[in-house]
């Protein structure tokens, strides 16, 4: 496979690694019920909030935004959702807390045990959209061993910009040929692959929930294909 | 102490958690060892390599360069320090190997355990002038559990920039009031005492050798005082 000279894993994370859906739904439930609101789907809701990201996100990546933190794009759309959904009654606090939620992701049944045989054989780090602080705390809520917290926030351009791979390389102190960039999602690994790095797609069917069909195909320019972390571990040796 | 408020805890690295002069020393032997150099004191050569560390970085911090990392600032000195010592007879790679000696420094032995038992408490974060992948390489080396890796690198100030504090907690998302810098050198705390962080001062007696008295004098600006990491973290209820 001429994969030898990989030396660093760099990780999507939002789908990849963690169940947002999963994980926002848990947390928006437990809020209606502390202080009960009724009548919202929260699974809805988690869709919703994470629909609202990429394009806030697409302000920034098009320059109509300076550079702005997930944190505050998360905020701005839960401010939006919170007028649609006629939730009111919540302090600043607790929005702030709510916002949160999104350090709060569980990881997938397989990321810990994957992720900690794949550290032994190269360097594993995050390459997220997420801000540091939220991949930070994210890995201590979820206990992901992590080498290095990478995100676009430390090279200012969010993927799929071509700067967000090749800065993460370059802190690595690597080539873009020296670094494979494992994602659930194509769009990311084919941005990925234009600049040079080699690319691990990991199947998460489950991402979207039970009634969506995600696209798990193979493809034959990803380099390595894994069901799941575990199995992309075997699959590279590890 | 009104430390309730602390959440991270950010670790001057060269000298504060690594031993530099023992392992740049070790590494000079093994080189010399294995190209048959002879007649070079190697502790003297580690010496000399640290000392050019902080003109070359003050380059970069009056603008005379553009910003560089510490890698390329060591492998600067090197090159002259080679021509000083009259050692020949490198080949590139070996070259790039000594250089990056400096990813391969050994913690004090304290360090590991007294990280490990902050860990459980606070969030615990490099703040170096070392680069985003020399610290990544040398958690790997030494075991060092960091949560985080924050670099001058990451905001493209060295310390004592004041940026380079204020930055990092802003990556962290926490107020500089909620950060506590780490160090064996007193102008690094002074200058992250200047622009609101908490402090925490280590007794670091041998950086330098049995030869040169260091100032571990207790201060009163500063908030905590460790004996070493063990001692910070039994002082910190860790």
């Amino acid at each position: 496979m001429g994969l030898e000279n990989v030396k660093a894993l760099t990780f999507d994370v939002f789908g990849t690694v963690v169940d947002w859906r999963g994980s926002i739904t848990r947390e928006g439930q437990k809020l209606g019920e502390a202080k009960g609101i009724t009548g919202v789907d929260w699974v809805e809701f988690a869709d919703a909030w994470r629909g609202g990201y990429r394009p806030s996100m697409d302000l920034v990546r098009t320059g109509k935004l300076p550079w702005t933190k997930i944190d505050v794009l998360h905020r701005m759309v839960l401010d939006e959702l919170l007028v649609k959904y006629n939730i009111t009654g919540l302090s600043e606090d607790e929005k702030v807390d709510f916002n949160k939620a999104w350090h709060r992701l569980d990881p997938w049944p397989d990321s810990v045990a994957g992720l900690t045989r794949l550290k032994s054989r190269y360097i594993i780090s995050t390459l997220s959209n997420g801000n540091v602080a939220l991949l930070t705390n994210m890995a201590k809520w979820g206990g992901l061993p992590w080498d290095c917290i990478l995100s676009a926030e430390s090279v200012r351009h969010y993927k799929p910009d071509p700067e967000s791979y090749l800065g993460a390389a370059d802190l690595l102190g690597v080539e873009p040929s020296e670094v494979m960039m494992v994602a659930a999602h194509k769009y990311d690994l084919m941005a990925a692959r234009d600049v040079g790095l080699r690319t691990a797609f990991v199947a998460r069917p489950h991402e979207f929930g039970p009634d969506r069909e995600v696209d798990v195909e193979p493809e034959d320019w990803v380099d390595v294909y894994g069901t799941d972390f575990e199995n992309l571990a075997s699959n590279l040796g590890s």
